[in-house]
């Protein structure tokens, strides 16, 4: 129908917001459930009930009623007050990518991603690239078909960038990530000629109840209130929120592997911090969760890296960790684990990887995607192509597809387009921690005292409380300045020197 | 729209249950996360989606559409296959009772039990009963009104007992209650004038970790498939089913009652392996699941007691057990096990009763659901008349409402009606162990070597398979012949006195 009067058109833009709200709330509990609770034979189910509601979704979405109602609301832009203004904004982008898409195409893509995600556990548990691959085919060609839909003027790949981070091209990422490679390659190099510091304490059983008591005493120390954060088990650590009340995390214990479980706890602790800082408002509409993806991971990786990774943190958990595992860490001192969890060395695993050389194996994430998406590399050559980029960043032979290109879950979640913005995270989070500092002093003694909760109040005031309700350029330049990634390598440059007495 | 056309009709219906089936889907798992994994502060979000959905399942079920969509099968029954004459059959009923009551109240009705579950656990938690009342009361009022909705003609709590096991009455369970008492109490009183078998090796500690490694085992003897069942945690245990690929159980483990957590495990498993039982053709409709409440409870009690606390299954598992617990159960025998499993003594709480006993708590629960509905006991009163008839039936004092009116979840389930079906479900499972081994022999024998697979397979065949396909009553009779409760007398007469040396 067409609209003639504001608050009409308002009630309406609710009514949306709500029914979209518990549409999404509902497939997300079907995925969550899916990765970590769900037998694998679920997936047919499942797969007809996510079509059903995805259809639902897109209905909502795309509708006739929608495309005019949002048009009926830009149109009185003026006269909105900012939440329905930018909820209106977001929906009527939405509407008309979402047009773009036909919804057999929609559907199908989702009933696809539905079941990617158990083949690619398969996959990655046998070692089976080929069984991998023809899903991942699929995937690749939608993605490529989709990117034409979201902007036919973009480079395909661009297209799918701007997706997760707006405004962001290859063009940026291709400067940003020689920049990084400039700063990165030569301590890596300066690293290899020096002492490495002994890990071998943290290659023993800790047992995984062990883990699970560690894991739940972080999320204390970071400030997660359980009665709005609770801890899943899944293949791939992820964390999902539904609302500033209600936002769940994963990890994955590794018996010999007790860091993977620590660092991923407290990395989706910050994105799950971020969520759950989010005004109360925006419950219940899309202007909850996080801006971008570029904003959410900077705040998983400042908990991460620039909080949980600093001697401080250590010294702060020390203790517990000697009263869960004192055997393990019989002998050992806060400065050895410190020194442990920053050992800088070349390796395999994205997740496992330090916080220098992380951002080598987004790139050959990156470089690979380019191709995939711009036709010059067929699927069926990822492998190949994958070990031989290792190879060549980050000096490595890759043993096997498992800890190589079926490592992570994200291609069978259907995101492509995604990794770069782990990388500009980190970038970010460096300039708020020193935007942050030069306001309330330097933040090693507030985690020396445990008082994390002053660290998270900045963040919540600068970036978590607007969720979706700012772009996230205008959220960070607000807090930050101009983006400028010297602070990150200024802050990986000081950080290893240091450890490594360079 | 009038319907002239018995194609159309049918692919109308089938698109019906499709549909009605992915939002019970998506309903069933936002409970099973509310139960197993949420926070507590998430069940605002969640009372919302559910709040939307369930008005979707409600227009769905109850639209003008669909009363004249089976109106006109109904019409037409003569034409239609058994499946789509069944499948309209069932929609009718349910399209006439739900018209009956106001969506506004069914949604609100929805919402209020949503909340009422975290109400519950942590009234529970601190024997606060006070804080549950008022929800206890709401959804009271809520069932007296809807069981006039239901069918006016009937007394109202008959109109509830209906809702779980069609054809039920008060009447009917006055009788069989009476001829159960009748048997129970004089075993009881008998077996009070014996020794009682050791159980202190129970009450041991029997660290977490351990009996969840048992409980998998036991999974996999009853032969539930890892691949279509899954297990979690919740406070009270549970079973929750999909469609015949994906089946969840819950438990809660006890570090010094294990026993809880070994047969609460088997008993879900027996929902479990109905509901996968069921056609595959009957997924994604209305047939698949169980047929009633009785007979759910026929195949989880038959897994339990039947089965479970048998001495050859007791034999069977006790290796496994001693593997796991081998300081714990250190000079104990199967046979120590088997007598300390079937301890025949009056307690307080339902679940962790025995076999013998635990009619007597339906009894009590009924009485009082009785009225309650019936608006001859205050909500606030329940804690005395509850103390009271535990007193008179069980000779126990109930120390706590914890262990007392507040120990299931039922009633914050808003499942009034549902107890009688347990004790019905227990002398259906008797009468069906003796018309099972009138065709395959004793089956002790099967159960020693392990060979679950055998009785499993002849309840498939007389009972899973049909689902919801054929009418409770039809399934038993056509299985059994016409229901006699003296086969489930004559079986703990025959267990007891041997036990017991009575």
């Amino acid at each position: 129908m067409p609209y003639t009067n504001l608050n009409d058109a308002i009630a309406r833009l609710d009514e949306i917001e709500a029914t979209a709200s518990a549409y999404g709330h509902a497939m997300g509990v079907l995925s969550l459930d899916a990765a970590t609770a769900a037998p694998l034979g679920s997936a047919e189910g499942r797969g007809k009930t996510m079509a059903v509601l995805s259809s639902v979704i897109y209905e909502l979405a795309a509708s006739d009623d929608t495309r005019e109602l949002t048009k009926y609301l830009s149109d009185h832009a003026d006269e909105l007050d900012p939440v329905h203004r930018r909820q209106a904004e977001i929906r009527k982008k939405d509407c008309e990518q979402l047009t773009r898409i036909p919804q057999e195409e929609y559907v199908a893509y989702n009933v696809l991603l539905n079941k990617a995600e158990g083949i690619w556990r398969v996959a990655k548990q046998n070692n089976d690239f080929a069984a991998f691959a023809p899903t991942l085919s699929e995937i690749v060609a939608f993605n490529r078909k989709f990117a034409g839909y979201y902007d036919a003027e973009k480079e395909p790949y661009d297209a799918l960038l701007n997706e997760y981070e707006e405004g962001l091209t290859m063009q940026t990422l291709d400067a940003f990530f020689a920049r990084l490679r400039g700063v990165i390659v030569p301590l890596v190099h300066a690293i290899s000629e020096k002492e490495q510091p002994d890990t071998a304490f943290l290659e023993q059983s800790y047992p995984i109840e062990g883990q699970k008591k560690l894991a739940k005493y972080l999320m204390e120390v970071i400030g997660l209130d359980p009665n709005a954060c609770t801890i899943a088990e899944s293949e791939h650590p992820f964390t999902c929120g539904f609302n500033n009340k209600d936002v769940r995390i994963t990890t994955h214990y590794y018996e010999n592997h007790p860091t993977f479980s620590i660092f991923s706890t407290i990395h989706e602790g910050g994105h799950a911090l971020y969520e759950l800082g989010v005004e109360d408002a925006y419950n219940g509409t899309c202007l909850t969760g996080g801006a971008s993806m570029g904003i959410h991971e900077s705040q998983s990786r400042f908990y991460e890296n620039i909080i949980g990774r600093s001697l401080e943190f250590i010294e702060l958990i020390f203790p517990k960790m000697q009263e869960i595992f004192p055997e393990q860490l019989a002998g050992v001192t806060a400065y050895d684990l410190y020194r442990a969890v920053n050992k800088a060395q070349p390796s395999l695993v994205r997740t496992e990887s330090d916080e220098l050389t992380y951002a080598l194996h987004i790139m050959i994430r990156y470089e690979i995607e380019k191709q995939l998406i711009a036709g010059t590399l067929e699927v069926a050559d990822v492998p190949a192509e994958w070990n031989r980029l290792y190879k060549e960043y980050l000096g490595v032979d890759v043993p096997s597809d498992t800890q190589g290109c079926l490592q992570d879950s994200h291609w069978s979640g259907g995101s492509i387009g995604y990794f770069p913005s782990y990388a500009l995270g980190s970038a970010y989070g460096a300039q708020m921690k020193h935007v942050m500092e030069s306001e309330l002093g330097p933040i090693a003694p507030c985690i020396a005292r445990g008082e994390i909760g002053t660290i998270t109040a900045w963040l919540r005031e600068h970036i978590h409380r607007f969720g979706n309700f700012k772009k996230p350029a205008a959220i960070f330049e607000d807090a930050c300045g101009k983006f400028d990634p010297d602070y990150f390598a200024n802050y990986l440059q000081e950080k290893y020197s240091k450890l490594y007495e360079l």
